[in-house]
């Protein structure tokens, strides 16, 4: 029967069936952490693990490379540029994956989980040196493996630029050189000016409130129940276990009364986009180009409905109302009772602009110098022979040019994130870029839905939902038949740069800094 | 390496590999009836295709006869009894997968689904005709089934018997026959007395009440969330996904107030079977020593705790108070603002012993009469020749015979249970078989804590956790060493049969027509 179907159908089933190991997971994942009780944990990693390795099997298997030749051997003048974008993506993959050393990748999976919980420890005891010879050794380990892998590399690339494509595929150190320095040049200034502004008082939100919020903010974004699953978890994320069914969790956090709210936001941008990812024709799911892009992109997503909406004016008129509502204080008279003192002084609460020691925690001007710093140190750690030991030193040295404080304590500075503790380097930089491209979209967005102002007036009007449709004619449909740079040249006719974002800024500063 | 290993060793290696892939399968049961959304419903049943593929792939691989095989070939005098039980199942398991012509196991899977789509629109419509045809199939396709696995089978036996075995191993119709005949000849004229008592009225209970007598209860029973968790699905079930994971579930039915609150004791007692199974030594988890004995036994300790704890006297005199307290209404004067008139009329309340329509609502009276019907049925469908088109009426005249009342529709008849609808057959007996087990291992859990009066006892106490410990050390550890009525015979040191439940129905409804 097999003989019958053609080398792209048998591809496309052997590519279904790995979905479906990896939706698996998926689920595993979310139940881990929204309900799975504490003591299942070691079963539930051995679980994974199991998903893991038979997924890795598949994917590195002589049958599954013979599918791949087999397809790429009928490749002809007229075959469909998305088939053939679909096959190179396939075999960039399958190259790198049989370029590692079955050994090296379980001595790396062992590491991070070692990593994972010699951090936890670290962190709680606030002590780098108990931390440092397991992140020797995972930076050990990832050298070897960048250099394993320089072999399915078209290109020359640098080691760290070889662990980072994996998250942000054809990213350079140079060109995210290129992109921060007039973020490095300007930010620290504009954090100087917003010294000046007054920070508004974050009145306590009780949970249920915050939770009834959360709710009528999906709704009114298109929240569809039959679709998507909200749970509460640990830490805030959204994933996607099936190509109908999406899940984002949110937590409420003590003396961040905002911090859920906003998150919402976030994840549920995450989820807009994979709800939007193309699935229709056959060249799409479960193919590569029914993927997302980037790391970079995902977060352009998600920080555009938190940050661009969300942070946004006419989102804090829109909204300040029902936050008062929900206290049970009249927030239409404009003061008075209300804890924020009108809908600017709430405008002023959503966009607390102080730089801060931890990086998820920071707003929208010191975010990108958080990631500076680590993507400098990054580079330092694994191509510039900086010694392990220094990174404390090295870390607290920089958050003073750079943010202009310094943390006391090894738990508020490098022990802070879990990407090191599991050997991801190359994953930070994304972070930042989702800023630039969710910038330079909207200006684009702007300019196609009225010019200057238009978002704002959709948010003011309680139309978000033009601002979705225009996301999911744009952007969404792109999946992997573009990288992160050229989706950006596409939609927006120029080359990604830090303009954008630094004008955005600029202008909310100006309106932020201005009396109501 | 794996050559080193002992043939015991790689058998267990590969159990566990299945326990895995099995217990995957639960973790997404779980999500799929708690907190998937609806569109996940197609991917979801993808998944737990592939899973169930790769799972009898597994247990009927030439890979895993060899295993099996050459644990076999090394068994000795000296081996464990645990140990050759352990291969004893194993190789009946075995034996059943390889007998069964492939094509015949996926023509059942399909029929099955099939039949269960259709049974939904059949019951919605109340119309059996519409589901006959299929029930025809489904009744061919496992006829042919029990015929193929006679091969495997070391005894003779009907194909219902062969067909019932994965439920209640050892089961055989003349033993059922037996069991039930007691029951038959005498539930009825229990019933009858019954019809005189008054019947407590049920006040309607906040959703949020019950939710709240739920978590109390379970806190009171034991329950740890961090080996347990509990959450709302459509139908209550409890799962195991994993050695140290457990998950039960309830729901709240509109106009049945304690429904919530006895489901929640009876997957409970599930649960807590699962949790006691043994898993310490080797000869246990992963092997089938460690799994439960049957159905019937599952079913007594649910039955345990939902009927002979939940439904006790003593019970619904400690209970009384906190229900009318979560009313806002003092039960303690004994009368006047509680609905219930005082602790006795709760209890009756807690025991409504009149015949209805529908299985899953019946009383502990009334409950076996309708497995009875159902097990004649089941017999007459499938070694008696009886026409598929003949069952709404013989069933509504097998009613009528049995509990004295008629339904007027098929889907208040033979429509209500999905079991058929996915051709499971020899399932139900298991469920009468729970209530006599449940009573017998009672009788004697009674004599060992004091004698007559000790459960009601310890309840009147809150001292469950001696039950508890009781079954703990009695019930739990025997898992598959032994079966249903081995087990009853060597905890009781007596035969299984129907005169303990009599007994105990007789003085509870003697002490529910006396005054209070």
């Amino acid at each position: 029967m097999a003989q019958s179907r053609s080398p792209l159908d048998q591809l496309q089933e052997h590519l279904r069936h790995s979905q479906l190991l990896g939706s698996i997971s998926s689920a595993l994942y979310y139940d881990q952490n929204t309900v799975m009780p504490a003591a299942g944990a070691e079963w539930r990693g051995d679980q994974l693990a199991l998903l893991a390795s038979q997924l890795h099997e598949r994917q590195s298997s002589h049958a599954y490379a013979d599918l791949v030749e087999a397809a790429e051997a009928e490749l002809q003048a007229s075959t469909p540029a998305a088939v053939r974008r679909n096959l190179q993506l396939l075999r960039l993959e399958l190259n790198r994956q049989r370029c590692l050393d079955p050994q090296l990748v379980a001595l790396i999976a062992q590491a991070q989980s070692r990593g994972n919980a010699i951090w936890q420890e670290a962190r709680r005891r606030s002590d780098f040196s108990i931390f440092a010879p397991a992140l020797e050794r995972l930076i050990g380990l990832r050298r070897e493996q960048a250099t394993q892998l320089a072999a399915a590399e078209a290109q020359q690339r640098s080691p760290w630029e070889i662990l980072a494509q994996p998250f942000e595929p054809d990213v350079s150190k140079e060109r995210l050189q290129q992109l921060f320095a007039p973020l490095q040049a300007e930010l620290p200034v504009l954090l100087q000016q917003a010294a000046a502004t007054q920070v508004s008082p974050l009145p306590e939100l009780p949970e249920a409130l915050q939770e009834n919020l959360c709710t009528e903010l999906l709704n009114s974004w298109g929240y569809d129940p039959a679709y998507c699953q909200r749970s509460r978890s640990a830490h805030p994320f959204s994933c996607t276990v099936g190509p109908k069914d999406f899940r984002i969790t949110t937590r409420v956090v003590p003396d961040q009364p905002l911090s859920a709210f906003l998150a919402t936001a976030h994840e549920w941008g995450h989820s807009l986009y994979e709800q939007g990812l193309p699935r229709t024709s056959n060249h799409y799911f479960p193919w590569p180009l029914g993927e997302a892009t980037s790391m970079g992109v995902h977060e352009s997503q998600s920080l555009f409905w938190e940050c661009r909406v969300g942070r946004s004016r006419a989102f804090a008129e829109r909204w300040h109302p029902r936050f008062c509502t929900g206290l049970g204080r009249d927030g239409r008279s404009g003061g008075g009772s209300d804890p924020w003192g009108g809908a600017f002084g709430f405008w002023r609460g959503l966009n607390p602009l102080r730089p801060g020691l931890i990086r998820v925690e920071a707003d929208e001007l010191s975010y990108c110098l958080h990631i500076v710093l680590r993507f400098e140190l990054e580079l330092a750690l694994l191509e510039q022979d900086m010694p392990v030991a220094e990174l404390p030193q090295q870390w607290n040295q920089r958050m003073q040019e750079l943010l202009g404080i310094q943390p006391q304590t090894d738990a508020e500075g490098c022990l802070q994130d879990i990407h090191w503790a599991e050997g991801l380097f190359g994953y930070f930089p994304s972070y930042a870029m989702g800023h630039l491209i969710s910038a330079q979209l909207a200006e684009t967005m702007e300019q196609e839905l009225g010019g200057p102002g238009a978002i704002e007036a959709a948010i003011a009007a309680g139309q978000e939902s033009s601002l979705r449709d225009w996301l999911a004619s744009r952007v969404y449909p792109l999946g992997r038949s573009v990288n992160a740079e050229e989706l950006v040249e596409q939609v927006s006719g120029q080359s990604l740069s830090a303009a954008a974002f630094l004008r955005y800024l600029r202008n909310k500063l100006k309106r932020l800094r201005s009396d109501p």
